[in-house]
């Protein structure tokens, strides 16, 4: 045994490092490979911010190394909106020496015409031309859907030419629950305005994601990925492998309908310690993608 | 934000656990399901106790059920050859805790025919029926093949009815260096002597592990699962979907040629920190398994 052991020690700490993946270096929306085995998908794989929510922007960026994983959706406790210039500069220098991009911001909640100049005035700073935001209204201290706040919406899109994917957040009283309830809201504004197709909380409320995912496609900006444990209110986040959505089927339709985002796991089980879970997602999406090209 | 957070923790984590595949209780070699998602498949999903040599066996358990995997080749830093019965029962009593099945014991170097009596006295004990071994002599104070030890193996399975797995180890100097050198030791030995086909080791021969498992499937009673940098000496452990294995071809080829042993992931790389390697690994050869199905 020892023998077999002095000859990884020796031999492989080094070798591994220059035939890993290329992991430093410029990159950019548009130059990074896809994913690991199939540089022809149009689509990328990224992790949603809100999966490190417990954890400061280095310790998210080593996670983010560890797996492999080239692009980030900025969360706010990672880049405040307040942040000064100087601050969106550094924070850009940091992910780039991770070789990590910051594709987009959000999700991000706005209930004001204030706070949605305030969004797109953040994103314009951060250098990134996609929103995923939450706009909505209070009636009796309720979050509900905002039809006044999307027409404003539709101005702000039209200023930036910027892409504003709206958050589906399943049967929990949120506003816009799943896929159906954006379009419904958005089918007649600008197509710059779409959504980020959360499929975990699309089939909390009992719609079927892949279906979706064919019917919208047009209109889908950002996917989060994600697998459930039960297709209802009940359903909660779990390791890729463990839930119920089909993911080979949901690939294959990404494939189908040539999606070209990303589509960005959003891991909401252990979230003290979610390295395990986000690796063991993020390479059973790999091997599904692998194994379908 | 708080919304949102408050419904995960109130209401999620005892679902979680309670639609999670069951972990504890009885299991048994034959009764355990194969993996997730494709019940009909005969080979099992495991890992080489190698991987974790680390690490002792509650740190191993922890990690095993973190992945949610359910076999363990045991190796004797976990439970040492010289273990007293009462030890062997504490043994299976503390993985049967983790709904973990230790299946085999090995690798283990055998260079005498009282390492080989040992080594099978030691197996019997420990319940199992399979040894993964590597029978040798010394040359020159170099490690080779024992043609000698192995003709004395022949009668140790007679006299058991065990099955002995050697283990393949590439081109470093070390006996048995791919499959089709093993079969040249026991093409005319009795059928129970058979290989543990590493499949790394077998391409950093050169040898294709993908053709040699079709070859020699009637004589492959175990198989460590790994990805590798290149084809060569060079090659080193990488997490699976990193390598250059055709995972998925090895996956379709089990499936051929109706393999009913254990894959056992042997993770070698990062060996201090393996856990995010391995979850990302077994991720990766679960959705192999799922898409290809």
């Amino acid at each position: 045994m020892t023998t077999r052991r002095s000859f990884f020690k020796k031999t492989c700490i080094g070798l591994i490092a220059a035939s890993m993946p290329k992991l430093f270096g410029s990159t950019s929306y548009a130059q990074q490979p896809a994913v690991a085995g199939n540089p022809q998908d149009t689509f990328r794989l990224g992790i949603a911010g809100y999966s490190f929510y417990k954890f400061k922007l280095d310790q998210t960026l080593e996670m983010l190394k560890k797996v492999d994983v080239h692009y980030l959706c900025i969360k706010d406790f990672h880049l405040p909106m307040k942040s000064t210039d100087e601050e969106i500069v550094a924070f850009h220098e940091q992910c780039k020496a991770s070789g990590v991009t910051g594709y987009a911001v959000g999700p991000i909640y706005m209930g004001s015409e204030q706070a949605v100049d305030e969004a797109f005035a953040y994103a314009k700073r951060a250098g990134v031309k996609l929103i995923v935001g939450v706009p909505h209204k209070e009636v009796n201290k309720k979050k509900t859907e905002s039809p006044e706040l999307l027409k404003y919406i539709e101005g702000k899109v039209k200023e930036y030419d910027f892409k504003y994917a709206i958050h589906n957040h399943g049967p929990d009283g949120l506003p816009y629950a799943n896929a159906e309830c954006i379009m419904s809201y958005i089918k007649n504004l600008d197509s710059r305005i779409g959504m980020c197709l959360d499929i975990g909380h699309n089939l909390r409320t009992g719609a079927d994601p892949i279906a979706d995912m064919e019917k919208y496609a047009h209109r889908v900006y950002d996917i989060h990925i994600k697998n459930i444990t039960s297709p209802d209110k009940k359903g909660c986040g779990i390791e890729l492998p463990r839930g119920i959505i089909d993911l080979t089927s949901f690939v294959r339709m990404l494939r189908k309908v040539k999606y070209s985002g990303m589509c960005s796991l959003e891991y909401e089980k252990d979230m003290d310690n979610p390295l395990a879970g986000i690796a063991e997602s993020i390479g059973y999406f790999r091997g599904i993608i692998d194994a379908t090209k």
